[in-house]
């Protein structure tokens, strides 16, 4: 047991330090080959900040044939805005399609994106999309929107989430809303689930460099946030990122003896293995299987955007 | 080891739910009794929603005489500016007294809330306030303002911290920057140290009964999320919370046995006991000794403000 053996005091920075091991390159050549909304690269109208996005998306592997319960959109629209809805799969326990309402309200948002009313307010595009939508059923959503003064307004109903990296670092992180343990807060064609009006919504000034992590829980229940630092920070491409992260969420969700963050929390909350099991050392371990969506996108200077794009895979 | 046992399909929420038991009281009588601006409790200027703040502040036990190197204010103007700064205790090897340039800080930054030029604009605020510092020394620093719009504008820099509490859960908490373990992103004296230019900038949307939590690291070290939620959705009168929540940091503080986030974090860091300790089964353990700033904010709506003020003990 015993006091902490680390020094306490803050340390003084020393002078000239060197960077930052994890300090993401700054190099631009982040240029995704294709878009889902246009086959070719864009340019960008921000005159100071744009993003370069990539995605990627690996169903859970009991629901490959139809593609999962997540959908998600990107688009250079206004600068950039990213969104993914994560079906509630609870609903299939009544017959229904827990990925109808995920689909229809992405496909909604998408192609409300256009609204004046919407422009630069996730929260109004958040409203105006579940009001258009008809399919019963229920989803988490998060929305981010790139903002005219370099700003990413973001707003969160659920526990899909946002991660912002600058210099290796997590500056800002959604949290995730819960009615309780692996019920979280959704959108819903019923009158009891939540609304816009419950969104968490708030801004973030960005820098050049920083690096946006998005994705449904799928992502965030079985990486780490410093394995996302480190492949985000490793990887110039941001498709290649979203790639890796999506496979090494798939790949710790099927590992029965990786302590994901999902089983820590899972223990934190009184879940565990059996008492006999206990005494044997063992605890509750392992990922969780899930279909996972992830959009990584780099804020780069507007000027090394000439073939600024968009790529989803 | 085995699978998760717990459902992995996320829950559908079912019909008339109970309110959580942790949904903070929504009554407004909340009402501090002094302040430390003015002897009187102040009427609000906002039109919607008002600040009623508490705080609470408690030095590290070898620096009680000098009253600690934190330093703070917290003021009703403009609808409610909230600021910590944690003196950099390393300068105290270099026989300057950490305290010196916390302090300074501070009182510049609660004589410039008046500028105009740093009205709703924390960040400005940090620039203006870090300019005027004469003292030798570094702090970390965070300021959170209320703005007009009812949303609360906060720029960091370092490992000071803000949570907001909506319902019972945490929605928004801020990330700590550092250069490595125990070496915060800090403000400071010298060429090398951080600007109001590496401060992490954000605004959240605030709801009425919403809990601001803001403090030094010396809280968050200390003090798990879930016990700030509990002790300020179980207290209605938040400098009776502010104090709480320092005191809970204080015993964690000096308790050998218990597993702080921060003995946590340092053992995820790589630091932990011996090795001949840890084959006896021990680990690293123990709180955080440090300064304690705590300042605890109700977000309530203006027509139950007619007595709203600002305590600071």
């Amino acid at each position: 047991m015993g006091r902490l053996s680390i020094p306490h005091p803050h340390r003084l920075l020393l002078p000239s330090p060197s960077p930052s091991p994890l300090h993401p390159s700054s190099d631009a050549s982040t240029i995704p080959r294709r878009s889902r909304f246009s086959p070719s690269a864009h340019r960008q109208i921000r005159s100071e900040l744009s993003l370069s996005c990539g995605s990627h998306l690996i169903p859970h592997p009991a629901k490959v044939d139809k593609g999962g319960e997540d959908a998600f959109f990107v688009t250079n629209h206004n600068g950039g805005i990213l969104a993914v809805a994560d079906g509630v799969s609870g609903w299939a326990e009544q017959s229904i399609d827990p990925a109808l309402f995920s689909q229809e309200l992405m496909a909604n948002a998408s192609g409300l994106v256009v609204d004046e009313e919407v422009s630069y307010d996730p929260q109004a595009l958040m409203r105006k999309a579940h009001a258009a939508t008809s399919s019963v059923g229920s989803a988490t959503v998060i929305i981010a929107m790139l903002e005219k003064d370099a700003t990413l307004k973001v707003a969160n109903v659920g526990d899909c989430g946002l991660r912002l990296i600058r210099r290796g670092q997590v500056v800002f992180a959604t949290s995730p809303q819960e009615h309780y343990f692996d019920c979280p807060y959704q959108l819903s064609s019923e009158k009891i689930g939540q609304t816009y009006q419950d969104a968490m919504v708030c801004t973030v000034e960005l820098m050049e460099g920083d690096i946006v992590v998005m994705g449904s829980d799928g992502l965030f229940d079985n990486v780490f946030d410093h394995e996302i630092i480190s492949t985000v920070s490793g990887s110039p491409e941001v498709a290649e990122a979203a790639k890796i992260l999506a496979n090494l969420a798939s790949n710790h969700s099927k590992d029965p003896n990786f302590d994901s963050p999902y089983s820590m929390e899972a223990r934190s909350r009184g879940f565990d293995v059996p008492w006999w099991k206990k005494i044997l050392g063992r605890k509750l371990t392992g990922g969780k299987l899930d279909d996972i969506t992830v959009i990584v996108g780099r804020i780069i200077s507007s000027s090394d955007s000439r073939e600024v794009g968009y790529e989803t895979t």
